[in-house]
């Protein structure tokens, strides 16, 4: 009998915390707060069947092999979506991912050797942490406020690790739905071309805005177009079945993820891309974006809800203004992995906030996503999370 | 101005010669045998599109995001085709893959830290060679005969290199569309067993056999399930462009790639693997097949026909049993790199047989594919052929 021989770099790689909690919760009457799902019932089904049958009845060539950058003329489409909101993309430097979850490992494929630093948000997208941690990278958090990475510390740790790129959500961030302000936008591409650095701004959630504020992506702000990597995805606002995301940057970096990806798996489905490229020309989509922007805004008011009725001061948290995730620090300093258990137990599951940091994690917070439970379920669920807090409250005070 | 921080893996990937020939024939008046595509006019586009018309009615769910492993139905289907071809496939330990081409990739990325070997035949599949090098892999050819790997050579290799596995096409190879015999696939296992080492058994093309007999897949030799991983494709008898592919081995190790999996794409399109999983069920594959395996027969020989007829002795080759090309050598040692562009300018292309190799190239084969072109493309496309090589042989005499 012999153990496999893995590579060193699975040494870096366990189960994700989100995942394997996921798999408990999901074949018991559970309500779950704990994934980053939008509402099943918001698909837009009946245009989707439509743009994959003219695909078999047009489209043969779709079900080819294709180019590894994608479908052609999804990238237009993708191209004049970015150009509306002032990026000046260009169809040939896109590249379709299979989700933006690729984009983060192809950035990791082409960029981290053993060692590489990169730096992140302090909390920072697990997921990304993940794809990061895969190729053997050195990932260094930099502490951030409301408004986003605290500009001193983030040029301190510039100067002292040569970090590959800096990983940001600037919109609506996951897990705290933060907006970085305009000022320290600019500063982070102020110091990202001062010394030399890339930024890679992963931006899936900005269409869902609550507020007629909209934030300037980076990639708007970065004139020269040398400097910021951009990704996103049709996950939140179309389907996340469908796996298309997509990333962009200078021409140079595209091109050698393009040759990243045709040995990872030669392109992603051109039948999913094609119906995509049809359904975004006949579907209307911004009308489709209001809908799940008032729908979304309104299960985040009824979660916020019960966290505004229950005893004062008991909880913090930031309104969102956009995004589908609720961050509430718990004042009496609670471990929300252990709270977790207790509210397993009443039938509902969130994700502690510890997992979500690089270092000096917060132990007191939990995300909360608000975008996959009607209005009802989300009664009913933040019920069974008071109950629960409740309870180890009580043991608390018993102790 | 700087130049980009790539990571030292990058290093060893250049893009792939096929890619660029292909991109380089693509848009002008060019038959291509390059390719290894599937005939589009066999494409079951109907069926298809009932199929998935079935997921937008009824399957609101396959839109959401899915299970790193795949879809449980569609990993059902899979298992119950492995058991008919004699192999002990379990749907738990089967990982649904977006295309073959990620389960190589995955292999590499939980198998190879930089400077593992990994044997393979020589000449062996560029794209497997490419996923393998992109994770700073050492790559050591064992030669081939007729029926597979020189065994006294394969094992000093295992002895001398230690190899993290051995990879291998063991039915219809590509490039040479070889077959191993029941006698080597034995000795192969054997080897393997004896020293510990893994064999992975890349198996695209064995639906597509021409003739009564069926090789055993090594998957169904290795009775106690320790040794081999079998990936396999819907690609080449359904339609790449759904981009399904899986891999299944023992459970420890396809654990390990669904870990690498999760933070390489979360999940290949659950649409498509919902749709594919109702095409399966409705869909009369075997009698498919029987008509890809007719009309792939055909136009190999068609092909061959024009081997046969042209001066004797200049060709040499073996008649494919099955898979999609024909590997023909040229007797007067034509360089066939240089014996391309001639092709090009008469408007035809074939792939040289030396990137293939990973050493000792032979310089004066090509592969040819018989699969993307109608008979009638086929009788112009070696016409044309036929034209440069005289042409050629016609330079070399004036020489």
């Amino acid at each position: 009998m012999f153990s496999y021989p893995f590579s060193t770099r699975m040494q870096n790689v366990t189960s994700s915390a989100v995942r394997d909690l996921l798999s408990i919760t999901q074949n018991r009457d559970v309500i779950s707060f704990a994934g980053g799902l939008p509402g099943e019932e918001l698909f837009p089904l009946q245009e989707l069947e439509q743009a994959y049958q003219k695909v078999f009845r047009q489209d043969r060539k779709a079900l080819q092999y294709g180019p590894t950058e994608g479908d052609s003329e999804l990238r237009m489409r993708i191209e004049g979506r970015m150009r509306e909101k002032g990026m000046a993309a260009s169809y040939e430097n896109i590249l379709v991912t299979t989700g933006s979850q690729q984009a983060l490992d192809l950035l990791g494929k082409v960029f981290l050797s053993p060692g590489d630093t990169a730096l992140v948000e302090n909390p920072s997208y697990l997921a990304a942490l993940q794809a990061f941690k895969m190729y053997e990278a050195n990932i260094v958090a930099v502490q951030t406020d409301a408004d986003g990475m605290l500009l001193d510390e983030l040029e301190q740790k510039i100067i002292a690790h040569h970090p590959k790129f800096i990983y940001v959500v600037p919109t609506f961030s996951n897990p705290q739905g933060k907006v970085w302000s305009r000022e320290r936008r600019e500063a982070l591409l102020h110091l990202a071309i001062k010394h030399d650095v890339l930024v890679v701004e992963d931006d899936p959630y900005s269409e869902l805005r609550f507020t007629e504020e909209e934030p300037v992506p980076l990639a708007a702000i970065d004139q020269a177009g040398r400097n910021v990597i951009y990704t996103s995805t049709f996950s939140k606002i179309v389907a996340p079945g469908i796996r298309i995301g997509w990333i962009t940057g200078p021409a140079e970096i595209v091109k050698m993820m393009v040759r990243a990806k045709q040995s990872t798996d030669l392109h992603t489905s051109s039948i999913d891309q094609r119906a995509l490229s049809y359904f975004l020309d006949d579907f209307p989509l911004q009308q489709h974006l209001c809908r799940l922007r008032e729908e979304y805004r309104h299960r985040s008011a009824v979660m916020q809800s019960f966290l505004a009725k229950h005893e004062q001061n008991l909880f913090q948290w930031v309104e969102p203004k956009g995004g589908m995730f609720l961050w509430v620090s718990i004042n009496k300093s609670i471990d929300t992995a252990l709270l977790l258990h207790e509210a397993v137990q009443e039938g509902v599951a969130f994700v502690p906030g510890a997992p979500f940091f690089v270092s000096q994690a917060q132990t007191n917070a939990m995300r909360l996503n608000f975008t996959n439970a009607s209005p009802d379920v989300i009664h009913t669920g933040m019920s069974r999370l008071m109950t629960a807090i409740d309870k180890v409250m009580a043991t608390r005070v018993h102790e």
